[in-house]
């Protein structure tokens, strides 16, 4: 099943009728069984109309026991199997060079070569971020690829980039992840004219490390970004929802994210805590918790599980190894809004009207 | 009142019955109102057989009608006028060369000078650090003063730093701060071996920024570091309290601590909006409500106020210049308490038994 030889914006598999998702099946804590199930989810979610079909990589006797809980899924699916897997531990380099037949690097090959259009996998990030840099590269005009996720906030969700692909960026990484953040606010969280910020430690321009302050002076003028440049916000300005696109090198990303993630767990334990401790409270809770319920829905970290890898010849997501089959679901309906917006034509168009183009560092061993 | 000349730690100050803390009366967005207020409070909760005085600098006029509604405060001031003050917007360039006279620089030469132990000001953090760096100098064997804050964790809480003072760093700045947030660990949060980490973004040896694994090289072998390095811990070890010492530069440090008061407001927003759409919600929370009052006491901003600017000749402190009278007596206790405990001096000793002397970058104009 061959759909077409991929160019950059993957236009002959696009014009087939369904989607097709590459799944590495043997990736994530809970693989295949919550692979499989997530996978069967997506399914039944999809509204009528539109088609989701999957190319699943993986080990045929480990997986076929949950695939045939779920017929619809068995329909609509191909097994290819493979018993080679990337391994939770193994460093980005082993995979890379020893990892060539798992299931990981199949799902990313049959993108390469137009077999499907995104591949979603809940394997090892470091991983997964190297082996989808060397089989998809990057787009024309990006030099490096981002890891990119959707935040809730006070207002509307905001998309932060990059969370730990680069551990250092220069002012031209910061920028591109700047266009290619505004595309995604355009087309996944449809705002049209998206607030565009980097992430720093201070609003007034002077504030900051050398590149950022480069970076602002480049969006200043920026004709190709799809949105408008705000200038700098701060760690407290993400909740704020103060920006449609938060822009910062991936270190900086990373500790945010992980902060944040860290601060919702201790408040949670807290508040759990100080309702365990008093008998009144408990009660008090019995009319409080379908209001606590409607508010943990708001936050549910399985429905914003999915990091993007953005600005690669291909669509990757990367779900939380440790998820559920409902979270797993999210990573695919994200990979699949992707693909149906054409997100990577957008992308390309944005890059190919900027003249002369914004260049940034390549990568180096140090990332990832 | 000259208390004595000051030495690396101020022996002959300390060696006075009562501690001095030299008050910026006129910084801050309610002052001179709340900081007159929180140093009655202050008082007021100081343990019997301990004495705290106070030498306070700002506008007579301003400052009298506070002053005149507490006698017990009355009786252990001195207040030093002065007209000048340093602005909310000033910029630190302009505070050190344009404002010699003001409440905030006069307060810090006091201490220079030998007649305070302690400066607090709820003022202008960046003219606050470079005039302290300027009026105080770092104590011997450190290049750079760090801003440090104590942070609540599901264990107790830990001291976090730098928060700002220093955009970039490297690996000899680290290890200065991680041997000064140990002795903060040991001698303010009562821990006698502190568990010393460095934020990164992966707990692997050869993952992050090349400053930092420089940095954990040295702290493995750092025999006059006073606790145990525990090497990396990521963002969301902050809250699980892995460590009682987070050491990163000022850029990594401030984007963790304002997205930890980001995400903590941004949840509190929606608690608080999920149980107002609710009747049920409101009704169960007359009983949850002491429940979610001690919790709040837990977490309260106010008894966490006061961020530290450690490594200098002497104690300085900043309340949160949005503070009220209980957050301004906090950082007031804080400053007590460093003072009480000798902490320059303890800082001085493990400086002294290290040798060769750990050295990291002097500060540049780039910084703060």
């Amino acid at each position: 099943m061959i759909l077409g030889n991929m160019d950059n914006s993957q236009p002959n598999i696009t014009n087939q009728p369904a989607i097709i998702l590459a799944l590495d099946a043997m990736g994530g804590d809970s693989a295949p069984g919550c692979i499989i199930d997530g996978a069967a989810l997506a399914l039944k979610l999809m509204p009528a109309g539109r088609e989701m079909r999957f190319l699943i990589f993986g080990d045929k006797g480990a997986i076929t026991p949950h695939l045939s809980k779920h017929q619809a899924l068995l329909a609509r699916c191909e097994l290819v199997h493979t018993t080679e897997k990337v391994l939770a531990d193994d460093k980005p380099s082993v995979a890379l060079r020893q990892r060539r037949g798992s299931s990981m690097r199949m799902a990313l090959d049959a993108v390469a070569a137009g077999k499907a259009h995104c591949v979603v996998s809940a394997g090892n990030t470091g991983a997964l971020m190297v082996l989808a840099r060397a089989a998809l590269k990057t787009l024309p005009g990006i030099d490096r690829p981002a890891i990119a996720t959707i935040i809730p906030t006070r207002k509307q969700p905001l998309v932060m980039l990059d969370l730990g692909a680069n551990v250092a960026c220069d002012s031209g990484n910061l920028c591109q992840f700047a266009r290619i953040g505004a595309v995604f606010a355009q087309r996944v969280l449809g705002v049209a004219l998206p607030k565009v910020a980097l992430l720093n430690i201070g609003v007034e321009e002077l504030k900051g490390r050398e590149e950022i302050r480069e970076a602002a002076q480049l969006l200043r003028t920026d004709k190709a970004l799809p949105g408008e440049f705000i200038g700098y916000v701060e760690g407290d300005d993400i909740g704020a929802g103060t920006a449609d696109v938060i822009v910062c090198d991936g270190f900086t990303g990373n500790i945010a994210l992980k902060t944040m993630e860290g601060t919702a767990k201790l408040l949670t334990d807290f508040l759990r805590e100080a309702v365990k401790a008093s008998l009144l409270a408990k009660f008090g809770m019995i009319f409080a918790l379908p209001a606590f319920r409607r508010l943990y829905q708001r936050v549910d970290p399985r429905k914003y599980n999915g990091a993007m890898f953005l600005g690669l010849r291909g669509i990757c997501v990367k779900s939380h190894g440790g998820t559920d089959a409902v979270g797993f679901a999210s990573a695919l309906q994200v990979a699949y809004e992707l693909v149906e917006q054409r997100f990577n034509e957008h992308i390309c168009r944005v890059f190919e009207q900027h003249s002369p183009a914004i260049s940034g560092q390549e990568p180096t061993n140090q990332d990832v």
